[in-house]
């Protein structure tokens, strides 16, 4: 008699983002013909660049024929745009091996999955509000007891607030695993490399593993903040790196990530450099590879033109991150992020839920958010907007905030 | 602390085709100049079609322009994609809707993934000799004990053999997952529409989910030979079914799959269509939908310009398979598989393990196969050849055999 893994039923509700395209698809099947602003979803929407255009017809052209097909690559992607993610890497002066890379389908596979390698019983300690993601591979993989007042027992959570400007301290409790998203989505905050090296230190003397989530690091202006963790010294002994292509550089449809997995990591019991291993045969076994069109298109972003034909790209979305932080700000509202991050988050007025707040800016503004409790109890009490988007539908959505919200 | 998950440890050596890639590696390095005939891995090797190509081009041209790029899609896949998926299984007499299509990233993935869908204390079936990946998913998962005289404790074995041509019925004990690859890798064999019967009648008695594995299907010729297991009565009740574009399409490096779970499918305390929002919440939080330039060229794959292409790709492919069963079979080589089926399965002399033959091909004929061995207990004493490959090269190995094994 089959039976189904339990830990699904301590979800919470459905995926957020479904939810929120169930509660849009709801409301326009109420009001035929309202054009809908959408600040929801963090979805690039903007072309890919010259560069990454011709990588990808030239992955295709390669398939045409015999001579330069190919079928299956090196599970850990082309040696070339590891290669060439090496020479990323040290434009930041970290040094980084091929082996210590893998191109992967995507930033959020891998942070889904990467707790796989660890033990049941570790603990794992995230940030509230959180992405969902390292909060619900969690809960599948059976790590956390029942969901309790919007906690999971055997969870340990740091929580973000506007006293530590959304960028909580490693947590005062014994953890195994550490969760870390910089620039943070969802509130736009970046930690600075002081409170990095925090967490590297706790990482370090607890035998800890910090899981960086470095998916907005191309938004970083400010120099002085870390793009990678391995700008911290000892972060090669404590903490893997998952990176993406979709935000900088467009491909969340063409789907291409990558995970930093550093020779000098250490976990107990396991000898330096068996983490790789580890890693290696969990996605020689249950993946395939990335798609080598893709592979080609993100060799292209990485070259000069396609890096730099990126950072219009990034521009144009910041663009958008300044105007609808200004927006929120004139009307009076506290705003965070959105400065080195594609992210403004939005202190809400207390009398509504999140929820609340974005049935009625769906509703009476057209526009789509995501509420802030979508990421967690401490995520209440706001709302997150994406930079990503149309600049003319941010500035539409915009005025009808300002004609919805004047004081 | 950080630990690692110590089912890691359980999985044998390293993954199967990670050690004939060193040991191939390795003997090159030893015998420079020397151009060996790869017969190993079930790679293709052929050009993507005129059709595939077209579509491929234009998914990338789209993500050219404002007007047309797409970023994140729908979870499950372009709703195009899965109405022509649907009207694929039309075919073949089979109704499914799109909602119980989920376009993923390959098979292999998928193969992997599902089982983490189903309970942990779930108990599995599989083949031996088996494709790995089934085997080891639920290894990494917890679903065994250890390896003790290469068989997994917790875990059921159906033991293939000369007598019931590689396609064992169903276990005798009870189990709540069954695998089934059909036609199978590595033997070659399909199974009958009786044969899938008895698995299915099996399922719907003890409340068992089958995994049906058709990534082959495509290279069944005999019309009596079922290529989806719906066309079994009862199957959408008890059956899962994955397959892929990789091997009659030539996505092995583009990657592209899919798997169906039908609103029907019943498990015990789970309302019927419940499971499919178990795979979509599984997918929607861990995957983040497929390539849309690899959709593109998979929605082309299906048109009737792209299935009469593949047509022939198939056709070359098995045009190798005869080569290879007719050439050792003239050395008396016992031989299974190849006819409906890209495996020749081979009988070897038992004086060698298939590893011991499998370097002795290499050494002497300069021909890499797969030792059987590698595929499970039941596996020793056999060596797969794939015929996936150039022709002529496939020639160039046969004659090699012939010159080494000449009677």
């Amino acid at each position: 008699m089959a039976t189904i893994n339990k830990n699904y039923n301590k979800l919470q509700g459905s995926y957020l983002f479904l939810e929120i395209a169930k509660r849009t698809k709801d409301f326009l099947e109420k009001n035929k013909g309202v054009e809908l602003m959408r600040l929801g979803i963090g979805d690039t929407t903007e072309p890919l660049s010259k560069a990454v255009i011709s990588g990808l017809s030239a992955g295709v052209k390669k398939l045409r024929k015999k001579k330069t097909y190919t079928g299956y690559g090196h599970p850990q992607g082309k040696i070339e745009l590891r290669n060439a993610l090496v020479d990323f890497y040290k434009k930041r002066k970290i040094d980084l091996r091929p082996e210590e890379i893998f191109v992967s389908d995507g930033a959020k596979s891998d942070s889904a999955n990467i707790q796989s390698i660890f033990g049941q019983d570790n603990i794992a300690a995230i940030m509230d509000p959180v992405y969902p993601v390292y909060l619900d591979s969690n809960v599948i993989a059976g790590r956390t007891g029942e969901l309790k007042n919007g906690r999971y027992e055997g969870l340990v959570y740091m929580e973000g607030n506007e006293e530590n400007d959304f960028m909580p301290p490693p947590p005062e409790v014994k953890v195994d695993l550490i969760y870390i998203c910089s620039p943070n989505n969802p509130t736009g905050s970046v930690a600075t490399k002081n409170e990095l090296a925090a967490f590297v230190d706790y990482a370090l003397n607890r035998k800890a593993v910090i899981i960086f989530d470095a998916a907005y690091a191309e938004y970083i202006k400010d120099e002085s903040l870390p793009k990678s963790i391995y700008e911290i010294e000892g972060a090669k002994k404590c903490a893997i790196e998952i990176n993406s292509f979709s935000k900088w550089a467009g491909f969340t449809g063409v789907r291409l990530g990558w995970t930093v997995v550093p020779e000098d990591l250490v976990v107990e019991g396991v000898e330096p450099g068996k983490v790789i291993s580890l890693w290696a045969r969990r996605q020689s076994t249950m993946f395939n590879g990335a798609s080598n069109i893709a592979q080609d298109g993100a060799l292209a972003a990485l070259s000069t033109k396609g890096q730099k034909e990126s950072q219009k790209l990034i521009a144009y979305y910041m663009g958008n991150a300044t105007l609808i932080k200004q927006t929120f700000s004139n009307l009076g509202f506290k705003v965070f992020g959105g400065e080195n991050a594609p992210y403004v988050w939005v202190r809400i007025p207390p009398s509504l839920t999140s929820w609340e707040f974005f049935d009625k800016l769906l509703r009476e503004a057209h526009v789509v958010v995501t509420p802030g409790s979508g990421f967690g109890l401490k995520g209440e009490g706001y709302i997150r907007l994406s930079a990503f988007g149309d600049k003319k539908n941010v500035k539409r959505a915009m005025k009808s905030i300002e004609k919805n919200f004047k004081p």
